[in-house]
């Protein structure tokens, strides 16, 4: 198998599959001459490769590690340089983009869309770990993909530890702008908030520093991402604005029972799932 | 000792005290039975109280550890059976209301207040741990009372592993309204939002799960708080509604690179504290 891309998530699933020694070999390619060699180095990778048209030119399995711009470009060229038995795979939180791309250029039969929920705000091949996927759940889009081939990156995931749940490409976008890019984008508003307010993240407790951990974030790959922001995450960020008028309204108008029955409602929702 | 309160916070003081061997004796009563025999089973305490009024009579330090209206209630009835000699201390995350009540009674000179900055969205004695106070920061608050008590509650905080800071009433719960308050509404409104969507905490990623942990703090212990809610934490609700309502109009605008400049913004507070 390839990965091409060894930051966080690239990096840790050529470290978990080559300490699990379930491939024959696992070649790595990185934009990055660093992240080629920290890969190489530490094993993660039996085959650094000089570019990624080398790295594919005979493997099963291609991974795609990258954000997700650089994913859709590198679709665009893979067309005529991967080898017609191999399966192609991304790890990106958007799946639509991703599959249309892959279908605009022929791949559609041969690619099957992923999306690890895992991750690190820390990135590059140094915060990559060998148990990043661990009890993970990884959602699988089929798309026009032949049975084999899905089974195949199902397979992947399961060996290092993840656990695979197949969903259609739109239904997994419009849980996401819900589910990952709305709570990272409080997390920036939230931290934007405490800085107005002169307060250093030094300052808070352990509450505050998990609600602001988020802000660290990469923008690089966080701006790809939201080029593609769909219209349930621009509603959910509507929401939360007027949810947080609506407590700032409660506590100043003395509604302390309003405030009361809010945290009754989301500690219920909270310990339902 | 006398711990008033044997919940998360005050059952995790008696027993980094008991454990450690500090005190000669560490006396404990909470309003309910099952905390009471639970502490003393444990060895949390020596002696577990029948009434508050009981723990109180023969000791040199009082350490309130119930939510502020209890805390503030008990105040009211302490000034004439705390021993004339007795320090008293508290836990609560609000420090105005508490000295006033101190004040109130003629207790001015003996209260120390005290705030540390560690807890659980878990509640009662069996969420309690030895270890909860290591490495947190403890508000100290002298008000007017004499060194002494207050080098003496310092000392109880430095030797359960806390890290003990002096800070004036105002400026702690001014700080408090936006380090601590605004993240936990924050995550409420946060949670409402995801639940008003239709999606349930277990279909979130760690990121999401981060965001909507304080969503099941104890609706008992924030609404006594936010009987005092300051200005402060109101116009950090308001804040927070236009920075999320700001994301959301960029968003539609496709105006990425303004969502970029946010995410480069909050990573380098972030990173600088």
């Amino acid at each position: 198998m390839a990965v091409l891309g060894l930051g966080v998530m690239g990096g840790s699933l050529a470290r978990a599959v080559s300490s699990l020694g379930v491939a024959e070999r696992v070649i790595g390619w990185s934009p990055e001459s660093t992240e080629r060699d920290g890969a190489l180095t530490t094993g993660a990778v039996n085959l650094a490769a000089a570019s990624w048209r080398e790295a594919v030119a005979d493997v099963d399995l291609v991974v795609l590690a990258m954000p997700l711009r650089a994913t859709i470009e590198i679709i665009d060229g893979l067309a005529d340089a991967l080898p017609a038995h191999a399966t192609l795979t991304d790890v990106t939180s958007l799946k639509e983009p991703i599959g249309r791309a892959a279908a605009d250029v022929g791949l559609a039969d041969r690619f099957v869309g992923a999306h690890p929920m895992a991750g690190a705000e820390t990135s590059g091949f140094w915060a990559s770990r060998p148990d990043l996927y661990e009890a993970a759940t990884v959602w699988i889009v089929p798309g026009g993909a032949t049975e084999s081939r899905i089974a195949s990156v199902e397979r992947l995931w399961s060996t290092v530890g993840a656990k695979a749940r197949r969903i259609e490409a739109g239904a997994h976008d419009r849980l996401m702008a819900i589910a990952s890019h709305l709570p990272q984008l409080a997390s920036n508003a939230l931290a934007h908030t405490i800085e107005g307010a002169g307060v250093a993240r030094s300052q808070l407790g352990p509450g505050g520093r998990d609600m602001t951990r988020l802000a660290a974030s990469s923008p690089e790959m966080w701006s790809h991402l939201l080029e593609h922001a769909s219209p349930e995450l621009i509603a959910g960020l509507r929401a939360l604005a007027s949810a947080s008028e609506a407590v700032a309204d409660q506590l100043e108008a003395g509604d302390v029972e309003a405030v009361d029955r809010l945290m009754r409602r989301t500690r219920a929702w909270q310990g339902a799932s």
